[in-house]
C-alpha cells in the first residue's frame, strides 16, 4: 500500500553507493525542508545500502546541516566504513544541484547533508528492556491541538499537511502569544495518510514539532546545525509521543533533546541536536 | 609549558589535511586506548586543520567507533565539508596499522575511529546564557574518592594516573559491590600533572568515567558504539563535575548523557553516548 512519505523517500539506486530521488515540496516548512525528512531520505539510502548485509535498521545518525536544501532532484552517496557482524558504520552524504551534463553526474552538485551512522538489524536485538524513564505526561490525542497555526507567517507549511501533529495545549501557549518560558513542547505525530511509525519515520517524528525556542518566546528559524538521533526500536502501530525540551540556552545556541515513545510505551528513539537561537523579537 | 596531554595529543602535520601521531600506552584503560582521548587526538587534527579559518574549538563532534585502537603510530585524515561563515563542518578518519612502505603512506591502514564535525570560535559566540539546567549536587572535591579501585582486574588502567578523578561517594557503591541501580555515576575531573581544561580537554572528560553500566550491577566492558558532545563553552580554570546517567536500558545497548560543569558553575559540554551493555553476571 502507497503512503505520501514512502513515495517521497523512495530512492533509485545507480549503483557503486549512489542513490537519485526528489525533495517534494510538500515536506516544506518555513524557508526550508524539513530537517527530519531529509535525514529520512538519507535513512532510505543507506537502509537500501546496507540491508544486503542484514542491516536494514538505523541504530545511531548523526547529521550535520551543510546548506539549505531546496525541492527537486536529490543524491545521496553512500559510503560504507566498516560491514559485518552486528554492526555495519557508513557515511552519506546529500547533494543537490546537478550540472547539465545528464543523471548521474554530479560532479558539480553542493554537499547539503552529511551523516555518519551505524545501521544494524532492530529485530535481532535482544528482548531484555530495563529502561528506567517514564512516558512523559501529555493531554490525550483527542484533546490535544491539531495542526496550530504557526507563530508567524512562515513561507511554506505543506509539512503540515503530511503529519498529523497534534500539540498537547500545556505547552503550546506560544501559540497564543503566552510561552510558558520552561523550553518544553509535547506531540502526538502520525501520518495524515494513516501510515504507521518504523524506524525511517522516527527519523521523521525527532524534528518535525516546533523549535522549543518558541516555547522560550523566542519565535523564529532555529536553524539545525547538528543533529543525533538513536533509534532503539521498532515501533508499535498508532500514534507516536515526542517530547522536545532544552536545558542549555547559550552563546546563541541551543541543544534540544527529544524522546519518542509508541503505543507500547517503548521509549523508541532519543535524538539531540544543536540549533542557533532566534534573535529575542524585539521589544514593543 | 609541557602537559602529559598536550604532549599525548600532538600531531605532525603532513599537509593535505593529514596528520600523524603516536597513541602513547598512557592512555589505556582496560583492552582499548580510552575512547575520548582518542576523540581529543581527533579534535586536536581538526582544530590544527580549522585555526586557519579562525575556527580552533569543537562546537559538535560525532564519533563512530570501527575498531579497538592500541597504542603505536596514528593517523588523522581531514576532509574539509564546508569552511567559513561562522561554522565549519569536517569528517576526520583515525587510522592505524601502516604498511611497511614508510611514514605518510596509510593505504593499508584500517580505519579505527570516523568523526563527523562542526568547529568554530567559542570566543567567537555572544555571552548570553540562559540555560535552565542547575548544577548537580556532588560531595566536595576533597572528600570524593581518588581513582578508585577498579570493579574488576583491567587488563590496563594506566589512563587513572593521567587524571585526578575524583568519584562522588554516593554514587560509587558498584566499587564495594554495591551498586545504586539507579545509572548514575558522578565526579570531578582533573589532570594529575595540574594542566587546566580547555575545549579539547572536555572531549576526554565526558569519556573518562567509568560506564555507568557499573552503578547497575553491569561491571564488564561496555564498547562505545557512537558518542557525540556538543562542547558549549571554554572552561574556566579547576576541577570539572561531570555526571553520567542513563534512562534507556534494552535491547542490548544503553544510552550514556553525560554533563560537564565548570567551576564558574557552566555547562560547558553535553555528550551522549551509545554503548553496548555488559553481559549479566553469573549468579552465584
Amino acid at each position: 500500500m502507497s503512503s505520501e512519505f514512502d513515495d517521497a523517500i523512495a530512492l533509485e539506486s545507480l549503483g557503486a553507493g549512489r542513490y537519485a530521488g526528489t525533495v517534494g515540496p510538500g515536506w516544506r516548512i518555513g524557508s526550508g525542508v524539513n530537517g527530519g525528512f531529509l535525514l529520512a531520505l538519507v535513512g532510505r539510502a543507506l537502509s537500501m545500502e546496507l540491508s544486503g548485509v542484514g542491516h536494514p535498521d538505523p541504530f545511531t545518525m548523526s547529521a550535520c546541516y551543510l546548506a539549505v536544501p531546496h525541492p527537486g532532484p536529490v543524491w545521496v552517496h553512500v559510503t560504507v566504513l566498516r560491514s559485518g557482524g552486528s554492526i555495519s558504520a557508513a557515511r552519506a552524504t546529500l547533494l543537490q544541484d546537478e550540472s547539465e551534463s545528464g543523471p548521474g553526474d554530479t560532479s558539480s552538485a553542493t554537499p547539503r547533508m552529511e551523516v555518519l551512522a551505524l545501521f544494524g538489524s532492530l529485530d535481532g536485538l535482544p528482548d531484555e528492556v530495563s529502561t528506567t524513564a517514564r512516558p512523559f505526561e501529555i493531554s490525550p490525542f483527542e484533546h490535544s491541538i491539531r495542526s496550530a497555526a504557526p507563530p508567524q507567517a512562515l513561507t511554506h507549511a505543506e509539512l503540515l499537511n503530511r503529519i498529523d501533529l497534534r500539540l498537547d495545549p500545556s505547552t503550546a501557549g506560544w501559540a497564543i502569544g503566552k510561552p510558558s518560558g520552561a523550553g518544553v513542547i509535547q506531540a502526538w505525530f502520525a501520518f495524515a495518510d494513516g501510515r504507521e511509525p518504523d524506524p525511517l519515520a522516527l527519523l521523521l517524528a525527532v524534528d518535525a514539532l516546533p523549535p522549543v525556542a518558541f516555547d522560550l518566546g523566542r519565535p523564529g528559524w532555529a536553524p539545525t546545525l547538528e543533529l543525533t538521533v538513536h533509534v532503539r526500536a521498532k515501533p508499535a502501530p498508532g500514534p507516536l509521543r515526542v517530547r522536545h525540551a532544552t536545558r542549555n540556552v547559550a552563546g546563541g545556541h541551543f541543544e534540544e533533546d527529544c524522546e519518542v515513545w509508541d503505543s507500547a510505551d517503548r521509549l523508541v528513539a532519543q535524538s539531540r541536536q544543536l540549533a542557533r537561537l532566534p534573535r529575542l523579537p524585539p521589544t514593543t
